[in-house]
């Protein structure tokens, strides 16, 4: 869709409109995810678990199409949208989580759930693994797949930081020629045809910026999804929905308890 | 001032006071240049542009250490503060401006001065240099002032990247234990003291890195002073802080025009 004919408030709300869509599919692949693992665990059959996972995969995929669409000329809200906490913008790395991070937590992950083990063994417990920490899938990751994790751990990380220098270097551009000069030679506020080209500009730039770090977040996805089990996928992306869910809501009451009480008895910043 | 005592809000509200304090103290500092610059340019004498250089330095010394009082357990606001535009939060660096594009803003005057001395050579114009570009002094820089700029690029933009990776690495310990293996275990929203005392954990280390990077501006600022002339200086201060005060009304006017028009007619959305 062409978005060229809205106002940059009316892209503001498309934008938001799209992520609290966004955020909606992400609660219903939570369900999704549940009810595959359990059914799963009973019948052994991968078959809807692979179903579910690539389903995810490909909407991540369309969120990240969507977002190109509205990000043309209006994509700095994207670095610390409105409908964010202060908490989620801080956390923000082009307009999104850093892929790196998805294989963080699959470490994380596979620590726990190996200290679980750990303890059970220690303890001689003889029962299930407490569901809240999964099925011991992740624990279960062969050498193999440790391997292509470290390995595509480090080439995340280069090309997170191939961006984030293009990103720098975008940034660098506004302080100088025409902006700077510009800026520099008036007392007025109005910045100008030849500014507001500019703006424009580094706003597209950012856009394509934008768009590259968001294919990194779905080609580092899919390429997860790839090495692991129907199981670990799953669970992986089970973790991952609820990481970004619950950090928007911790986010939230965070802000809305400091907010509301006033008092200085908030316990985080107490 | 201990702030342990204040709600999250009473902080982004003293966060915002000392920010407008300081838009107000560079509207001043502004007045303060031009008026030295042009005292200069009559009695030939440095001392008084020298005292309103080093007095705007040391200004913002004592900026970035209320900044640093006012981070702690509540950094993230600075990240991507409200009474920003969404133009400067996406131009944000570590809470800030990214300390290269001082050295950016010396390259766009120098570049622009020079371009202007050689039209003016060229069509054999026999006047004074147009005020708005300055007098000239930043295409007088010589080159060993220029090897000295440069050689404090290159130390800028390693420091720049080694701060930018700890602040990548803070990202991704969001992403490991105990934060994304209690919001997997739970469907709750309620974060809990563990995580809490997580997130309060982040904050601290981000306002940590925060501070980091304001001392490099401040020192990347000093040295630039310091490798100038006082009319250079003063030149160069006053071409930073009109950008800074200049980006923060363009950013506010282009939103404004969004909010208030509506039926797509805004130019730069056009």
């Amino acid at each position: 869709m062409a978005t060229s004919s809205f106002s940059s408030n009316e892209i503001e709300q498309l934008q938001k409109g799209c992520y609290y869509e966004w955020m909606s599919l992400q609660a219903k692949h939570i369900v999704d995810l549940k009810e595959a693992l359990t059914s799963q665990r009973s019948n052994k059959n991968d078959r809807k678990l692979r179903e579910v996972v690539d389903k995810i995969v490909n909407d991540f995929q369309k969120y990240t199409e969507r977002r190109s669409e509205l990000s043309h000329r209006a994509c700095s809200s994207y670095f610390a949208p409105s409908w964010n906490s202060s908490l989620e913008n801080g956390l923000l790395w082009m307009g999104g989580c850093r892929p790196s991070s998805f294989i963080r937590i699959i470490y994380a992950m596979c620590g726990s759930q190996t200290e679980t083990q750990l303890i059970q063994y220690l303890l001689k417990i003889d029962e299930n693994v407490h569901e809240s920490h999964g099925d011991g899938s992740m624990s279960a990751l062969t050498s193999t797949q440790l391997g292509q994790i470290n390995e595509l751990h480090m080439k995340v990380i280069k090309k997170e930081d191939d961006v984030s220098k293009k990103a720098a270097n975008l940034q660098e551009d506004v302080a100088d020629m025409p902006i700077s000069v510009t800026a520099y030679a008036t007392d007025s506020v109005e910045a100008g045809v030849v500014v507001e080209d500019a703006l424009d500009k580094y706003e597209e730039c950012l856009s394509l910026l934008m768009a590259e770090a968001d294919e990194l977040r779905f080609k580092t996805l899919r390429k997860i999804v790839e090495v692991m089990t129907p199981v670990q996928a799953a669970e992986f992306l089970l973790a991952d929905k609820r990481l970004h869910v619950s950090l928007h809501e911790w986010g939230r009451v965070r802000e809305e308890r400091g907010l509301g009480c006033g008092c200085g008895c908030a316990r985080a910043r107490g």
